[in-house]
Formats: structure tokens, sequence, C-alpha cells
């Protein structure tokens, strides 16, 4: 099976290769510093080789910024600092720093150390280490060793190009078996602008924030308050609608970076303009969402819940959410079952308003679409249509709840041996 | 590992062998008649054999009888029939049919042959249909063969019988692996009185109604009313409990059937007999809930979570349910790994008000104890200690909040590859 998604296009926008450095302006390194548990650089990370580890993304010129968090009680240390630092500077920032291999939290040092990897990137680049955003995954609960990171900061920052965001991207994968970029073009007042981002994933990802690690940059020039709302805006409809696991991350981080070098006229208030900026912004989450669920831990198939007919969006998404993440269902997709019953139990249980006697449900993929429930109940389908149909690796689930007009999309994946597997001795 | 669970001692309750016929007065009898999707009578049930798919459990006298039923919009058919049924008796039943290999749920004529079922059997023991309550369980949205049933309905009653509690519990069962029968005896007003339960799993079991089908009779004597209101206080602290995977089934059924032939004074009101009630319907329920938790699809442990000093018992609750329903714990519990950082993570997401940083947790296990995390921060424990630990097969997880006087426990089970092959194609 394939962990590339298959894009879908939208006018007035244009995929590009590439991911964060796709926009004027941004230079990024990734390289391996050694950090695991024990603190050492060896070469036994759990990948086999020396894979990357540390990364940071730099603007040639300031960016307005916004980024949401874990709703998790439990936040690691590098999201109080980079909540604290984006405060302080009211939402500016021109450099962002990460790590895999080492979560950095519930340590007790935690937070000096998260702060200590932006004044390490700050004195490198003479600006303050409140202007850099720091985001750490890995194992929760060990101590991060700085060491490395001290060691090889010099030649990360050295080793910045305006074409390394590959480097960057594979630094923060941990059981990610792909790299996750994309980046689009678009116009904003007669200016091309370009956006790109980068995400990691692939378990403890649920609704409230998907995953862990996420950056988007873009050279549009919009206003630190304008990219706050269009990320809200967006992240509702895309990472919180995706779950891999039903677990949140103690590290969640997505922050968008806008360093206004494509000197489109700044978006400071609502309007076209904004709106092009805002279906850019949901473009790239979109798709990165995607990728995050097609390579979920242990993960063969890429689920797509779409629900139409709702009352309002809350319901659409409550009842798209509330498929996605059944275990049953998950096991069923793995099997290529068209259980349908899970489905409709999974609609069933969903905390939202409908009457269940008028949902109708299909599913397809390019194989083809069944039918597969009517009016709340079951009706005669091809079981040999229906293996066809769910052996592909992207499967669509229609719900019709055909009580008004609102819809939303969930993603997820099937729940497989592997993510067993995976989870069973992660730490090890 | 063993399906059998370690009984807890309670003083002035005595454990008993046997399930449903413990109590005076209940004939039980269990029999294959051939239920599954084509509807035929062959030998190619998923077990291989002619496993019992169909039981009837009936009273000497009338019971006063109280039910607790799924939360799901989606109810099967045999739901709604046996909550008509109960309305219109105004809480009496005399028996109680019960089928594996389908749910009858989804079905344009679920409700009609549900009410078969019952009527098939009222006529054989010359009681009112109503005075029957039906539960079913199986796939879901196959029309249900009543014909395996009409022809095996005589034989069926005539061999009913004081000491066939086990060919009930045999038939219930689905993917469980082990009957899950309890029994205990206790003393109300100078009498002895009994009280004996089956249940049946295995997957598709949640918070908000545990399992498919649950049965709990006794010879106690007590009002409807005081049966209902015991019930209904100790399904929250038991089976709502529980987390195999999440998943909500459509068919939840727990019945409870009191038919007073112990003859103490009957129970009418709160007060020390009510309690004692209360008491033996607990220790029962309980023991039913962590038979199902160990016998979870795949599972191969039981997990106890057992949250202490909440402000208040729905914390405590929604602090222990989310330890056991997340799915990176329960694959590391598989693992037996002390990955406590996703104990501390899933304490985090609980949907309570509590301070994270006040937290402790221990895991112990009868091979001993480990602390892992104090004040919300790890501490060093023997990696060696914590395999001995995590390697037996009823795994407790404690944790102190610290804040108040308030406890509850959760129960669940680890996350393994079986449980993804259980499901993967449960169907065919």
């Amino acid at each position: 099976m394939s962990k590339e998604i298959t894009k879908v296009q939208f006018e007035g926008f244009k995929y590009l290769e590439g991911g964060v450095c796709a926009p004027q302006g941004f230079k990024a390194n990734g390289l391996y510093c050694g950090i695991k548990k024990t603190g050492g650089d060896g070469n036994d990370s759990p990948f086999g080789t020396k894979k990357n580890d540390l990364c940071l993304i730099v603007s040639d010129k300031m960016c307005n910024t916004a980024a949401v968090f874990t709703q998790n009680k439990v936040k690691g240390a590098p999201v109080t600092v980079s909540q604290k630092n984006l405060k302080a500077t009211s939402g500016k920032a021109q450099a962002f720093i990460l790590n895999s291999m080492n979560a950095n939290t519930c340590n007790a040092d935690g937070e000096q150390k998260a702060f200590r990897m932006c004044e390490l990137t700050a004195e490198r680049l003479g600006i303050k280490p409140e202007e850099v955003l720091v985001a750490q995954t890995g194992v929760i609960g060990q101590v991060f060793p700085i060491e490395p990171v001290e060691k090889k900061i010099d030649e990360l920052v050295l080793g910045l190009a305006y074409d390394k965001n590959e480097e960057a991207a594979k630094a923060i994968m941990t059981t990610d078996t792909v790299k996750k970029e994309v980046a689009v073009e678009f116009t904003v007042g007669g200016k091309v602008c370009r956006m790109g981002a980068m995400g990691k994933g692939s378990g403890m990802i649920h609704p409230n924030m998907a995953t862990t690690l996420n950056l988007v940059t873009t050279d549009c020039s919009i206003t630190s308050e304008m990219v706050e709302k269009a990320l809200r805006e967006n992240v509702k409809i895309t990472y919180n609608c995706l779950s891999v696991d039903g677990d949140q991350s103690t590290n969640d981080t997505l922050a968008v970076m806008a360093n206004g070098m494509a000197e489109n006229p700044q978006i400071d208030s609502e309007g076209e303009d904004y709106e092009t900026f805002k279906q850019a912004l949901y473009i790239v989450m979109m798709n990165i969402t995607k990728m995050l669920a097609k390579d979920g831990e242990g993960a063969t198939k890429l689920l797509e819940c779409r629900v139409k007919g709702a009352q309002d969006q809350d319901t659409a998404i409550t009842v798209a959410k509330s498929v996605i993440c059944s275990p049953l269902f998950k096991c069923a997709m793995f099997g290529a079952d068209a259980n349908w019953g899970r489905i409709l139990c999974a609609i069933g249980y969903a905390e939202a308003d409908f009457d269940i006697n008028k949902v109708n449900v299909s599913l397809s993929s390019k194989a083809g679409q069944i039918d597969v429930c009517e009016n709340g109940a079951g009706i005669e389908f091809s079981e040999e249509t229906a293996k066809k149909v769910l052996s592909e690796d992207e499967i669509f689930i229609d719900v019709e709840l055909a009580e008004g007009d609102a819809e939303a999309k969930a993603w997820g994946c099937d729940l497989t041996y592997d993510y067993v597997k995976i989870n069973g001795d992660y730490r090890s």
C-alpha cells in the first residue's frame, strides 16, 4: 500500500513541490545530534540509522505568527515555553527549533531546557530567545539531554539553506514512515504567494489537536491576528477532525509563520484576500491531516468519513468523528469487511441530535461504491463488490443525515496488528 | 494466562458455585438451534462446533424486575421489545429468552421477531408474552431467522432444570472465551438469600452500558422500584466503568429479576436491608464486570485503575475511565512496558477538574509495586521490577489526585494483536 495521499485540486490554488521552504525567505536544516534517553549520541535509534533528530527553520524576516497547542492538562515543557514566547512578542517569531526522540515532558528541568533551545538558537541568529519557538516530541518523562543540541547548534545554523526542507521534515519523524510536506501557490492582491508545511504523526493523535508537531510557513503578508483567526477556523475542520487512536498528546503544536515577503497588501481584516488566505491554509492543513491519517501507526488505509445533511456543522463533525474513532469499524476496514452495522452503531452513540431512522450510508473508493444502509436499516449489496471497494487504500464513508445542509469530514485509519506492535514496546 | 479473575472477599457475603440458578426457584436451559446469518442449522458456527446459541431462564414465581439498556440511538429490536414489556407489566417478568449469533438489529422485521420470541416462550409456559424479556447478540443488520427458535422452543422449555445455568451461560457467548457466572449468599431479615448472574462480552464494550447481555437473578424479596434503584446506583460504578474498546453496543441489556422466594420481609424502602441487597448486587455486578474486562477481545491482562483523593466521585470515575480507555496505555500493558507517561497523558486529557501537578501514580500486581510518578513528574524506578510487576495478568493502576476523599475504579484490558484479528473479519 502507498502512504502517499491523493491530492484534491482546488481552483486558483496550485500544488508545488517542497514544504516549509516553498515560500520566499525560509531557510531550513536538519541533522542527527544524538538525542535519546541515555543522552548519548550512538547509532542506536529505533530507526537503526542516524536519522535526523533536530531541525531549525528560520525566516529572513520577522514573522507574524499564531499557534495552537495541546489541550491536555499535561503540557510538554516546549508547549509552555512557546506559549510564553508568543505572548511576550505579541505573535512574532523568526525561528522554530524542533527535535524528536525526547518530548521533554514531565521533567523537573523541562522548561529551563526548552528555553535553552531557544537561547542557543537566538544567540547564533542574533535575535531574542523569545522570537524562537520550540517543539519537542518523543518519549515522555525522561530527562532531556541538552548537550547534543549544544554540540550541534553551530553546525545546524551554519547549514541552513533555502532548500533543506526535507532535512527538517525528516528530523521530526518518530514512528512516521514517510515525511509529510505540502506546498501551494495562490494569488493575493495580484501578488503570487506561497505556503508550505511539514507535519509529523503518527500515534497519539486525536481530535482537539491532531498531532505533535506541525509548521506552516508563508510569504503572504497578513497580521498575527488574522493568521490566528484563519488558524482557529481551519483547525476545527482539519486537525481536530483527525483520529488515529483516540489518545491526545501532551506536546501537540501547530504554528503558522507569515513573513510578508510576497509583498501583497497586508491582510488585516476579513474580505476576499482573507478568504483566499484561509482557503490556502485549509488546503495545506487538510492535506497534512490526510497524510497523518494515512500514515497513522500501523495503518494500511486512509478513511475519510463525509457527513452531509446535518442540522449544523457541530453535529456533522461529531458524527464523522464517531465513525472514524470506532475501533471495531477500524478493524473491519483493516479486514476489508463491509460490516456497516458497526458504522451505524458508531453513528448511534455519537452525542448529537438526529433521527437514526433517516440515515443513509455508503462506502466507496476508486474501485466503486456500495450503498449499505438506507433509512437506518441494512440493504442488500454485493459482498464481492464490497471486498473490491474496501481493498483500496483510500476509503470514503458517506453518511447522509437528511436533516439539513451542514456537512463535515473526518479522517482516520484502520486499526491493525502493527499498531499494537508499534505501541506494545515503544520505549525500548 | 488465566481468564479467571481473582475474587475479592466481602464480609457477610459468601461466594457460591454456579450462576443464575443459585437462588431458589430459577430454572435454566440452553441449546444449539442453528441461528446464523443463513438461517440454516448446519455445523458451521465460527466456534467450529454446535455451540449453544439459545437459552431460557424461568422463575417459578413472578419476579419484580428492573433493567438497564444501551444508550445508543441505534437500539436492537429486542431492547425495544423488552423495554415495552417491562413498561406494560410495571416491572414484572417471569422468563428471559436470549440468543447469540444474530443481534436482530437494523432489520425491518426486527421488533416483530423479537416479540415472537416472547410469544413462543409465553405459550409454552402459560404466561403472557409481556412477562418475557428478550435479548439478542451477534451480527447487526442481518435478518433474524425465527424458524430455528420455533423448531427448538419445545425442547428448550422441556429441558429446563434448576441446575442448567451453565448451558444458558454458554448460549450467550459470542467471542467470549469463557462463560461468565457468579453467585453470592447473604442474609436479609434473618433469611438466607442468594443472588446469581451470568454475562457475556467481549468486544464493543464501553462505559454507558458495558456489555451486551447480562442477567442477575435473586430470591431476595424486594419491590421493583428498589431493584431499579439498586441497579442504577451500581451500574454507574461497575458496568459503566468498564471499557474494552470504546465501542458501545446497540443491544446492551442488564436485567435483575427478584422472585422473593427467600421469604425475607420485602425490601420496599432504604435502610439496612436495602444496603445489604445493594451490596450483594455490587459484588455480583463488579465481578462480572471484571470477568468481562479480563476476557475482552484478545485481552491477555485485566487492568484495574483505582483513583483516590478526588474532589467528587464523578471526577474519580472520569479519570479512571480515561486511563483504562487509552489505546496507547493498553498497548503498553500488552508489552509489559511501564510507559507511565501514557498514564499521565490519559489523566491529563480526562475532562475533569484537578491539578495535574499533585498527581501520584503507581503500578502493582501480585508480583509487587512500583511508584512511577510523583507530583506529576516521573521518578526513578527499577525497570526490572516493572517488567516483573507488569508480566502478571491482573494489573492495578493507582492514581492519587490528593484533592479530596472521593474514589472510583474502572476496569479494562490490554490491546493486543488478537483484538485486531478477531475484529478484522468478524462477519465471515
